[in-house]
């Protein structure tokens, strides 16, 4: 074969052939992928920095060997010698390709890094922590009844503040000496007492009287996205939240790929621990220095996440969540010193609580929205879909809540489509088609105006317009849909059969032009017939989990939806509802609960008694398994159609107009079509 | 000053000036100290490695530049490159002298490295020990009652085993699911409970059913000797003993001499920490590949020690343990994870167990010697002497015990005496002088024959007459004041005035040949006035501390003395009581009661029940504070002659004999003489 070697950049997913020989760099800016570089290739600026992954990826068809790129230059060594690079890393303007590779863009090395959407939602906590400072004053060592320092401090915790025993981690014994000499004899402790029985801990001492702020991490580890927020003890308040991407992707974009990564490749959940574990100290770092706090005084950190990060986190082989019967190695919540985690970027005595997991693929970011959400607790019939790369599904009313999750891949975060991106400034979020002229306009993240209002270019000319995020991408989708551009079956016409020349031939298929690009402002961004696929992969696992739900209810109609998660807070209803993501509701019974799995964890991170609550929760919710039950599969063919099958689109009606249209052709998408027949049987 | 450089070898204290650019292991064999050789000098076979210390040095007097060796240089660049030499280390016949240096040799490094002394003791244990193994049958998952694999273990350990809750570490959970399905659902589980309340705690698990054997480490951590038995969990029994020099021992040779140290050299005590730390982890290594078993079957670790050492080893700074008042950072027992004492070479959720201090000055290792004696449990007035670098001094019966400690230094293990060694095979331990001819004979370790019996010369050839150890010296130099050799201020008569050549003259004073030394079994062996005046020294501290206590304790004699330690193992009492080491008792009063503090170790790491036991008895402990008693000064200073002047030496009259001589001269050691002379007012 003489074809060119393959290259894939994640976490964009974006791919393509280049000679050997084209630098990273080259490559990544012809397909569009946004990596940085301020010297112009010189190997200076360093700012694009890349993590080439090696070993097999299945899911990208490929294996990438040791030597896929050109070896470490001079280059790089003069910049290493002078300012270091990260293990692993390479610069792309050095690096040029040999054979296939994947290459991880990492989040330092993108212009448009911040990620902006899993902002912390306002919402009054409960507050009690496990975590508090109580001042104290200790006695003086007296040689004649000799005791230790932490003897004495012991002695003054039971008589000043009821504390009756106390343990303490090394690093607080090492500094206790130099701290109670620095204090005059008096200090104040920092103490951790949590809902399950340990004695207490002291994480930290200060000198003297201290104002005693404290601070807490409430931290979503999504697939796709790391969240955190930057959470006061004493009031709950949320200083500053930030994101991440994770560094996985490079290992697979979804979960199961991820499980694939460790299983085909001796070392490689090590490796992906390790890469989660880095960024969650990149995170924290960042975090503290945007809220201006020394890191030091974080103490706590709550984890929510998948059963598949919550394995890859705590460094247990996740292999056997790939397979039925997709057995955790441990369901429980978890507590435990995050030094354990080697998360050194905050306190070293610092203490981490991950959430129970509900089953093997219903996590702790499932028990966090449950947490959040509580559908429990209403009388009325609540269905919560948190959408990440996997759904988090739940239903239920006082009597009875069920619990799922549902594999929709990356697609509603941006990522595997063809312009996608993280939700950032210059990400594309809102759009309409007019249904007429089939002229579309937009708004950008990081500005308010629409597209075709006076002075857009202007207010955006810093920003650029740099691709379409998850919620851009489902208005653009469902949009095209009303507008006559898609068909049901989610083919998209021809110039011809659309009459806007908007539609443009790719290949045997179509793609229609969101917008043109110019030099100025940035890439030609368009719907492809590709990023439609995706997007109706994604909202039928969201669907038919959603149905199996319901079936296991026994109801044919929810009472209220709940879309939580970065997706929920930024798509309108009708929008979700004309793409057929979620069961037909009333429009007004439709709502969004921000980032329900953040809150969640904040609320855990507030609040023993939240902890001690949602471990209760957890083993009274029913379980549903969907990825070996047959009528998961079914509704998940069923809801292939735009929107779908299965669903009359009932409440829908008279609200928005639907063109019947069909744009298919002999040799078009015939294999789609018949097995959406056949599920219609 | 044209003076060349000094190079000081620890841990034997061997000191000499030698030109610039002398090799290292050329300087070391002229000096006579103990570092190995095979390929002679080529840089191939590396047996001469030795670790430079940098910094200041007060004890030795010296500062020790960073270029005070010649520059690594390509010899043993290629060394590294093909073998890999550890952090700091230098080869000896490459590195030269440039500077005043002081150069570690390094157990490895040296052909006598093993040492015998500290053995464990034939003893009993009462198996109560925290670490048990169980076998237990597992549920299988179940998808549609989805549970973790660590819950379904918990149920199963509460079920069958009545252990009502259980913790895990990160280690085992990660080897939780490969193991549990190795083992067709059924496992051997090893818990820890210890006495403080804590939920047990998982510490390993094993496939099916296994033999179940355990081990726990006993370690006496000595201020220049570490010494440690592997013991069997289930019976106590010790498969193995091994000890190490301390190689803290290039930072200082006493406890003083490294607070010193990490007082003057920022991050002294890190570095010390991470020396002892590192040793510790060879030593488990050693002692399990001697005893043929796996070190991840090594489960718990009991540390005994000074506090310096406890200190250090738990990574405090030792600095408030330098002056008054001697605050300990922590007194009570410590448990903690070997983990965070980074004893990697042991299972990695193993749990460390230090025994509680006493006072500032009378650690952990005084601890172990009250639980092993127990004086507090007989009626009869008990003295016990634990013998290392620091005396570990308790007086005491059914009513009371009293306790401290004593800075005796390190001549008692061999150390800082001009031929001393560790006690190790060649080592000079026993010895005699006929006081008509003034000739010694003697024997060394190794060999059952005395030096004038047939066949020495035969049976020795292959061991070498090396030196000579803490317990030869003491009798060496008991042996020359019975002979008339030495006269009771402990100067060494010349030729002239002892009637043999052996007396030669060294300087202004002189020194006893105690072997001649040839090409074939080594060099010559001579006690010279240094050695005399550091015995004096030694034993005048441990004198001292004895009589304190009594002092505290109103009495004038006690009834029993129990010789503990290295020392207290291997030395006649005869001999310990003309040095007067011990106050005057009985001859057949006297006992030995080996490793006292190994011993009290080892029932710690068998017992839970003997841990909170002695945790009770140190409370009940009356401490005395030797360093700022005036009366100790007193008795130090009184104690000085041999034997000392306020022990009338009753009890050895009419079995020894001493003669009344005097060697003293007017330019000889007027100043000492002066200062007994005060003392004796």
């Amino acid at each position: 074969m003489s074809q060119d070697p393959l290259v894939i950049f994640t976490p964009s997913g974006k791919r393509g052939r280049f000679p050997v020989g084209t630098p990273v760099l080259t490559a990544a800016r012809k397909l569009g992928v946004d990596l940085d570089s301020v010297c112009g290739g010189r190997g200076i600026c360093s700012k694009c920095q890349v993590t080439p992954a090696y070993g097999d990826f299945p899911k990208h068809g490929v294996s990438v060997a040791q030597d896929a790129l050109s070896d470490w230059n001079a280059v790089e060594q003069r910049y290493d010698d002078k300012r270091g690079l990260k293990q692993g890393r390479r610069l792309g303007c050095q690096a040029t390709i040999r054979a296939d590779v994947v290459i991880d863009v990492p989040a330092e090395s993108q212009v448009h890094r911040q990620v902006v959407r899993k902002a912390a939602q306002i919402r009054a906590m409960v507050m009690d922590p496990a975590t508090r400072a109580v001042y104290v004053e200790v006695e003086e060592p007296d040689m004649h009844a000799p005791t230790g320092d932490f003897e004495r401090l012991k002695s003054a915790l039971s008589a000043q503040w009821g504390v009756p025993t106390v343990m303490a981690d090394l690093p607080v014994l090492r500094k206790l000496q130099p701290t109670l000499r620095k204090g005059n004899w008096t200090a104040t402790v920092v103490l951790f007492q949590d809902h399950k029985g340990a004695p207490p801990r002291i994480l930290d001492i200060y000198p003297g009287f201290d104002d005693g702020r404290l601070f807490g991490l409430a931290i979503d580890l999504g697939s796709t996205t790391i969240a955190a927020h930057l959470t006061d003890l004493r009031n709950g308040d949320v200083l500053a939240s930030s994101g991440l991407m994770n560094p996985q992707i490079r290992f697979g974009e979804d979960l199961m790929s991820r499980v694939s990564y460790a299983m085909m490749n001796p070392g490689g959940d090590v490796e992906m621990t390790r890469a989660v574990r880095e960024a969650l100290n990149t995170l924290a770092a960042e975090i503290a220095a945007e809220a201006q706090i020394d890191p030091l005084r974080i103490m706590e950190v709550v984890f929510v996440c998948n059963p598949v990060m919550h394995h890859l986190l705590l460094g247990i082989d996740p292999v056997e969540l790939g397979q039925a019967p997709f057995a955790l190695a441990t369901s429980d919540s978890v507590t435990l010193g995050t030094a354990e985690l080697e998360l050194d970027a905050i306190n070293p005595a610092g203490r981490a609580y991950i959430l129970p997991c509900i089953a093997g693929h219903v996590g702790a970011d499932a028990a966090a929205v449950a947490l959040s959400e509580d559908p429990g607790a209403r009388d009325d019939l609540t269905l919560v879909v948190d959408v990440g790369t996997n759904a988090e599904i739940l239903l239920g009313n006082a009597t009875r809540v069920l619990a799922c999750s549902s594999p929709t891949g990356p697609a509603f975060e941006g990522a595997q489509i063809s312009s996608g991106q993280r939700a950032a400034p210059g990400a594309i979020e809102r759009v309409e088609i007019d249904p007429v002229t089939k002229d579309p306009r937009f708004r950008i993240i990081g500005c308010e105006l629409w597209s075709d209002d006076p002075g857009f270019a202007d207010a955006t000319a810093a920003i650029g317009i740099t691709g379409i995020c998850g919620s851009g991408i489902i208005e653009a989708v469902a949009e095209m849909r009303m507008a006559g551009l898609l068909d049901p079956s989610g083919l998209i016409g021809s110039a011809e059969q659309t009459g806007t020349a908007r539609c443009i031939a790719q290949g045997r298929t179509h793609a229609y032009v969101l917008h043109d690009g110019t030099e100025a402002d940035g890439p030609l961004i368009a719907v492809t017939q590709g990023d439609i696929r995706a997007i109706q992969l994604a909202k039928s696992a969201l669907y038919a989990g959603a149905r199996l739900l319901m079936d296991e209810m026994g109801v044919d109609q929810v009472d209220r939806v709940v879309l939580a998660g970065a997706f929920g807070a930024h798509i309108s209803p009708k929008h979700a509802m004309v793409l057929g993501m979620i069961p037909d509701a009333p429009l007004d019974a439709v709502s969004s609960a921000g980032n329900a799995a953040g809150t969640g964890a904040r609320i855990a991170l507030c609040s023993t008694a939240m902890r001690a609550r949602i471990e209760r929760m957890v083993r009274q919710i029913t379980k549903v398994e969907t990825a070996i039950e047959p009528r998961f599969q079914e509704h998940f063919v069923a809801a292939n159609a735009l929107p779908h099958a299965t669903a009359p689109f009932a409440t829908l009606r008279g609200v928005v107009d639907l063109p019947e249209v069909s744009f298919n052709t002999a040799g078009g998408d015939g294999g789609r079509k018949r097995r959406r027949s056949r599920a219609a049987t």
